[in-house]
């Protein structure tokens, strides 16, 4: 029962606002967009510049929350259920995966 | 308390695991990945050959959820808090963006 | 006069089919799925797995030349000259970038 | 015989600099920045906001071509010969893809 609050928050936040869910295609883009801002916190602490933080700890935190966020603006107006697809793939790893890697 | 536990899922199956956590670029390439298979789901199905299906909305929330798992694998390893930034995105929606976007 | 050939070659391939160029948000998509392929052979390569071999690094140079196919399906129906923007790339780096760097 | 004046101008430009070509995985996340600034781009001129203008379309230009460069960013320092994997892919087409599609 996890990512269904977080699919909730979201849902409140964009319900409120006339535009509401982007496409498919645009709420894709959002998250690569995300997923860039992602790239560059990483390379900012760890790439060659290395200038590595709290506060840039903070700002890749928030560019991961807010590559969520566009996770969800994906799932919600699709009906998609996260919490169950994150359980299949627990499962997954569980079943399939199980011997995959070498054990501690 | 809602991405705390996903987290710990993440925790729980990598930590049996010899090889443990990716460096955070080589983690940062497996959202990558998984963002890419995201992009082909949604191809798939709201591209130009669209062929919308149950089968193919599983395989979308599928890919979502193994996006989310290497968000927590760049996240773990860093000591980073998703609730405490996901609040804090809350936060900034709810000053800063309040009037951002027309009301319904 | 480089990337002009490359635009060629693209739009000679997709002007002998029916269904012609992608919107941008779905050419995009494809875009991002080749950069997660990319992605994957960067991490095939050089990750924690590392089988590093010559067959490898021609699946990384398919990937980046098919990433390069995407990049002019997003400038050529929007009548984009990549060679124009490569050349004002190029200025830029020899102005504003010119003592960005430490020089050998 | 184009790509490969394109990847001898990103070496000329690398060459002289001390910090030399990124890591593959550095590279890698600077070809995902510029791909989710393409994204911004792409978002800009053609999303819910919709404001295109002859402006935008230079800037998408620009980060095409940013992109393109961190495509040669990524293969210069492994010698990968973009000429020769553009001339596979469009082998490739001809071949394999000769029939995929509905022609014009």
């Amino acid at each position: 029962m996890s990512l269904k609050n977080i699919q909730e928050d979201v849902d409140k936040w964009i319900s409120q606002w006339k535009v509401g869910y982007f496409e498919p295609f645009e709420a894709l883009a959002c998250m690569m967009e995300e997923t860039g801002e992602v790239s560059r916190e990483i390379n900012h602490m760890f790439g060659p510049k290395k200038k590595k933080s709290t506060e840039e700890k903070k700002d890749l935190a928030d560019e991961l929350a807010d590559t969520i966020f566009t996770i969800c603006c994906i799932a919600n107006p699709l009906g998609i259920d996260l919490d169950e697809a994150w359980k299949r793939m627990l499962d997954k790893f569980n079943t399939r995966d199980k011997e995959r890697l070498e054990r501690k």
